[in-house]
């Protein structure tokens, strides 16, 4: 980065110094999902075009634009802003949680989807998340593991290989 | 290798130049599933314990082995000895299908299990499969693809997200 700002124009380092000066002063988080917003709400939140009945749980703020990446998700979302870790003692009381339960129980939800990573404290926080939520008709539903697009099946090792095979579809 | 050899008994060296010398007179490829096989029939095939309901089609022998260390897979299996890759002139002519449609028709198999791999090539091949095996009652499914276990989500690309996003589960 320090050799790019070397080479880049005096102007655009003058624009980059100020964006760092002003950043925490004009990003917020979204009152209601927690996610990096320049108002009260995000402009996910903010985006009547959006479905309110599937909501898609993540851990952190940049999870958010890698889903919204594949344009394949029209619904909201919830960030965590962390994941359970009983060694680090990172416990429920640590997780942005609030409001959360309320957004689910209000009706609207038909599906939350638990996007969090499939390491041990993902799938911690996901088991968490699932016995909190499961209220009434909502539909909770885990991201699919398996071997990543692309991939020769030489990779993947024995626990992807597992919930690929288990995770089989009909094709 | 070589390196390990060094330091390895003479004893132990002998035993392995052995077997290589001995390597393609012994081990030849089953009659049925084409893994690599000892006799006229693999172990797996061999084995009546295994169910001949489930056919698990893979591109290589050593795939096979990957699947058995799962320990989840308790069918047969189908190896194709490679994917069909129109660059590089391999078609339907040059992988091992003959007898895969006699076994598929012949009643007793339920699903066939298409795990090639999530490469383009693995795709192609699984497409051009699912046309020709979908006969009857018979079941066709394909190896889920998505994040792999103990994966970081940040490091997912969008094509692998689109895959977890679309096969989620309930939880």
């Amino acid at each position: 980065m320090a050799f790019y700002l070397l080479r880049a124009t005096a102007e655009d380092n003058r624009r980059l110094s100020h964006a760092v000066a002003v950043l925490l002063d004009e990003i917020v988080l979204c009152e209601r999902c927690n996610a990096i917003a320049d108002s009260e709400l995000c402009a996910i939140c903010r985006d009547d075009g959006r479905t309110e009945r599937v909501l898609c749980i993540v851990e952190e703020p940049h999870n958010v634009v890698a889903i919204e990446r594949t344009r394949d998700f029209k619904g909201r979302y919830h960030v965590l802003h962390g994941v359970l870790s009983p060694l680090q003692g990172i416990g429920p009381d640590e997780l942005k949680l609030a409001g959360l339960l309320d957004r689910v129980r209000g009706g609207t939800v038909e599906e939350v989807i638990l996007a969090t990573s499939p390491t041990v404290e993902g799938e911690a926080t996901a088991a968490y998340l699932a016995r909190l939520l499961k209220v009434g008709t909502v539909k909770v539903t885990r991201i699919a593991m398996g071997v990543p697009v692309g991939a020769d099946l030489e990779w993947a090792d024995e626990a992807t290989m597992t919930q690929a095979l288990e995770g089989r579809r009909e094709y």
